[in-house]
């Protein structure tokens, strides 16, 4: 893919020295004309500025929206009414850089007054900068401490034409499901109605982005928006919807796997695969609350095959389940079977398993058919560098 | 103190061969005669065979055991009918080592098959070391990564005589909540029947051993129980038994600050102080939901006056609030005030004040007068290293 582009939009990405480092911290994305938008937010009761503004404006407009503006470096959170003036005002500089109503987003450190008098020349810097090629620089404008931009495209067939959606998603650290859990942005130049269009997003997003925790804390923040700008082909029949929504299902895991791979300090990527559980809600439960475990997070840091943890962790996920009926294997090695150790279960194999950067935990609640699937990451030494001295 | 004794009760602790460095890993308590006990266990679903046990043996007892036995360096948790078998080999060991019933517990590496071998003859063992001053040597005996033994007393006056509590914590890793979250042992000579004993252990339990947190994970084999001997005095009547309320709260309180002190990794306890919630509920919610985020934590291990991640995890307790009433003060010092940061605030003042080994965080929600507190303690890399290379 060279040209990370989209029919029909065109994007952004600038440095208007809100991080003190001199990186890209303002991005935008402008459709050519009214696009349909969906969007989830953070479920923290403690919203920040941007996202109160942007749930407002999807209410408002009824999902037509002209694209959307992201300042990192700050995330207008916890500002008090100064912070609602400044979402305000960066959403009014957007409009004038796009010609139209822009959903906006902020992210980093919470708490401090968003400096207006560079972000607002920032959001101008940037409507003059936009490109159908921009979408690279949109990406590095919306990260904070994440390693690298994460990007992900995929096509599909629509009425005999080919539709795009790309998205870029950052996050890094404050991962937690139960919401979007970060920024992500997706476009499509498939057209689709709102109420479809939320519709797609809500079932891509659940079992992706709401699947996901790299230390189990919600941010004040999180959003995932997708705009259909509908400049090549439209997507109406059921037949359709659903090519794009798995397509949007497949990009989102794409994305959330990229997230997870970049969370702070994380080194090992491990699918948490629960099946056997009597219901959804009960395997959804316990493959989280194996996610989200310090013990289980260091047991992965540190290569050591401490079953007890995982079994520990099942236990303490609030569901109800016979502890010897519970199976689980570590990379595909089988350690326990009906609640105790396997006979013979080699340790050292084990814990060369654990070493690959990426590998399965799976869990037999032995009670039912449901399953679910998580994706948690190991809890390291890295992770409290990052995290005991961000602000200062 | 120089006795630690409590008449009625005779302690031992001893080597048994259980951990493989020649500490003390057995433990006994026997009373002269039938003893009250109340206990709390548990909550998590994989609870070990001797809380199965033990729960059991209150239930068919109503109540009156003659003593405890203890044994740390393996948990026997996640072992199947041998470790069933096992824990039920461990209560006849100890039935034969003290004359009468014994609750049993035990703590240490999950899932390998207790060395009965070696513990029977240690039960034996410490039968034969039983003393009326072996309370410290039962203290060191239920060690596991605990740094140091953790005992507190009390005394209470009843009926013109003066009544003794003794008890034994052990913690350090695996600490979270919602139960005992360790091993405790409190004995004492006052006579209690034991429904009413219950009660005031679970009145005790809730605002101290239920308000810690470590990591957020509870133990598969949490216990917590008090033994009344009742040698000295009875609790009978409603101000006898407040009185004695107050001091089993009162040396509860004083454990679980130890416990926390010498939790793995860490170097502050910090007390989360919530008031101005509409309901206990709520204002329990919102101090356990920052006492367990990793995000807080960190922050407290670097000493960083980061106050957007405690609005942050307020926001992700699930309550109902209005983030602009919110107002935050670290170590007495105020930070903020109607959700955003005290003007002025000086954040060199706030790091100094965390660099304490002990301090407050207080949150306002100011929606109403319901208040709750629960004791928290830093993230740092010496948790990482203790957790992510245990059993190997």
């Amino acid at each position: 893919m060279s040209t990370l582009g989209c029919p029909g939009f065109r994007f952004a990405g600038v440095a208007a020295g809100i991080k003190a480092d001199g990186e890209l911290d303002v991005g935008l994305i402008a459709a050519d004309a009214a696009a349909s938008a969906a969007a989830v937010f953070t479920q923290n009761r403690v919203a920040a500025a941007p996202v109160v503004l942007s749930r407002a404006l999807l209410a408002r407009t009824r999902g037509k929206v002209r694209g959307a503006v992201v300042n990192s470096g700050n995330a207008n959170a916890c500002t008090g009414p100064r912070g609602a003036a400044d979402a305000r005002a960066m959403g009014a500089a957007a409009k004038s850089a796009i010609g139209g109503e822009a959903l906006i987003a902020s992210t980093g450190v919470i708490g401090r007054p968003l400096p207006m008098d560079r972000l607002a020349p920032g959001i101008a810097a940037a409507g003059a900068a936009l490109a159908a090629d921009g979408f690279a620089a949109f990406a590095r404008a919306i990260m904070t401490t994440d390693k690298r931009p994460k990007v992900a495209h995929r096509t599909v067939a629509l009425g005999g034409r080919t539709v795009t959606l790309l998205g870029a998603t950052k996050g890094a650290g404050m991962i937690a499901p139960n919401m979007a859990t970060t920024l992500t942005f997706v476009v499509t130049d498939a057209a689709v109605a709102p109420p479809a269009l939320r519709r797609l997003v809500g079932a891509a997003v659940e079992p992706t982005f709401n699947a996901i925790a790299v230390d189990g804390d919600t941010s004040t923040n999180d959003t995932l928006a997708v705009l259909a700008g509908g400049a090549t082909a439209a997507a109406t029949s059921a037949r359709e919807l659903r090519a794009l929504g798995a397509a949007l299902h497949d990009l989102l895991d794409e994305l959330a796997h990229l997230l997870i791979g970049d969370g702070e300090g994380v080194h090992h990527v491990v699918t948490i695969e629960v099946t056997g559980a009597r219901t959804a809600r009960d395997a959804r439960a316990v493959a989280r609350r194996i996610a989200i475990s310090p013990l289980v997070k260091t047991a992965i840091a540190g290569g050591d095959p401490n079953w007890g943890r995982l079994l520990c962790a099942v236990g303490n996920a609030g569901v109800a389940l016979r502890p010897e009926a519970i199976a689980v294997a570590i990379g595909g090695i089988p350690v326990v079977r009906r609640g105790a150790a396997v006979a013979g279960w080699d340790p050292a194999a084990v814990a060369a398993a654990m070493r690959a950067p990426a590998y399965p935990i799976a869990i037999d609640l032995g009670q039912g058919k449901a399953a679910a699937r998580h994706l948690a990451c190991d809890l390291s030494h890295d992770y409290v560098t990052i995290n005991a001295d961000y602000t200062t």
